[in-house]
C-alpha cells in the first residue's frame, strides 16, 4: 500500500524478505514493531546487523559456532571418527543432533548443485569434503541431503566422486513419517519405503 | 534448541516476538538472515532500530505520518469534515482508506478498553475524541471497531460518553464476508446479517 509513511514502506520491504513472508504478514510485522518500546527495537536491530559477525563457521566441517570456540562436532574425542555426514547446510548439523542418534563427524557443503541458481561444485565445499576423505581415517560417509531433484543431483555426484577410495556410502532411508497414514503418503514415497522394507527378526 | 551458539538463540528469541511467530519460524527466519549479506543485515537492522524515531503521530487524529509532514486526513479542504470515524489502530486508517469509499475524518484510540490489560479509558486518546466532538462541526461518528468483546465494550461506551451530543452516531454493518458461502459462516453472524438486512428497491 503506497500510502504507508516511506520508512515504513521501507520496513515492510525488508521484512518481505524473510523466507514466507508476504505482503500481510510483513505489514503485519511491521505494525508489532512501531508498537514496541524503542530499546527493544534498538537491541533487535543490533543483533541483526551484528550477527554474521558474531558467529562464523568451523575451517573443517563448515558447523556453526563462535568465533574463537572450538568445533565440538570435530572433537575427535567426544565423536566417532569412522563415520562423516555430509549436509546441505549448517542448520541440518543441529537438527541431525537433535535426533541424539549420530555421534559421527559433519561435512557441511553450504548448497546443493543446482545449475539454475549457478550453483556448480565449485561453489561448494565438495574440494575439503574430498581431502578429508581421502585421508583414509573415514569408513563410511552417510549422505543427508533432501529429497529433490537438486539433492539427488548431489547425491549422485558425491558417490560417483569418492568412487575411487574404499568407502562405504549411504543416503538416509526414503519411506512414511513417522505418525502418518497410507492414505496421505505420496505414490513414490509409498514405493520407495516399499523397496526399503525392514524384515522382522 | 539449546545447542545453537549464543547469538542465534538471542536472535530466535527476539524474531520469536513477532506476531504469529513460534519457535519454528523463528529459526528459519534467523537461519535465513544468517545467509543473507552482511550490508544488508546492517539496513535491516538500521531501519528497524530508528523505525520508531522515523514516523510519528498526528497530535489531532493519531494516524502515522513521518515527522514535519502535515497529516493528510486532517486536510479540511480535502476530507468531509462532517463525518469522523473512529478506529482503535493506525492500521485500520490505511485499511479504510485503501477501500476508497470513505473520505471523512479519523480518529486513532490506540487500542480498545481492555481491563485485563489495565486499559482504561485514560489510557486511550478518548478524551481528545470528545474535545474534537464537542466543537460542533462533526455531525456522524462512525465507530470502526473490532466485532470483539473488547471492541464492543469501546464501541458501548463511547455511545454512552457521546450521548448529550446531538450527533448521529453508527457503527461498521456485521454480515457475510464476500464471496463467502452460508455454510461457513457462524451463525452469530448470519442472525446479524438476517437483522440487517437490506432491501431491494
Amino acid at each position: 500500500m503506497s500510502r504507508y509513511p516511506v520508512p515504513l514502506q521501507q520496513l515492510i520491504q525488508l521484512l518481505k524478505r524473510l523466507p514466507g513472508v508476504g505482503q500481510k504478514s510483513a505489514e503485519r510485522y511491521a505494525f508489532h514493531l512501531l508498537e514496541m518500546e524503542e530499546g527493544d527495537l534498538e537491541v533487535m536491530g543490533e543483533v541483526i546487523a551484528s550477527i554474521r559477525g558474531r558467529v562464523c563457521n568451523c575451517s573443517i566441517c563448515g558447523a556453526l559456532l563462535m568465533p574463537g570456540a572450538n568445533c565440538t562436532y570435530c572433537d575427535l574425542h567426544e565423536r566417532n571418527p569412522d563415520v562423516l555426514c555430509v549436509v546441505a547446510h549448517f542448520k541440518d548439523v543441529f537438527a541431525l543432533e537433535e535426533t541424539g542418534e549420530y555421534q559421527g563427524l559433519y561435512h557441511v557443503l553450504g548448497g546443493v548443485l543446482s545449475p539454475l541458481e549457478g550453483k556448480g561444485p565449485e561453489e561448494l565445499r565438495i574440494e575439503s569434503l574430498l581431502r578429508r576423505l581421502s585421508e583414509g581415517k573415514i569408513r563410511e560417509m552417510i549422505i543427508a541431503l533432501d529429497s529433490t531433484l537438486e539433492g539427488d543431483a548431489t547425491a549422485l555426484y558425491l558417490k560417483n566422486a569418492i568412487s575411487h577410495l574404499p568407502l562405504k556410502v549411504s543416503r538416509l532411508a526414503f519411506g512414511i513419517p513417522l505418525g502418518s497414514s497410507l492414505d496421505y503418503v505420496d505414490g513414490g514415497t509409498l514405493a520407495r519405503s516399499l523397496l526399503g522394507r525392514s524384515f522382522y527378526g
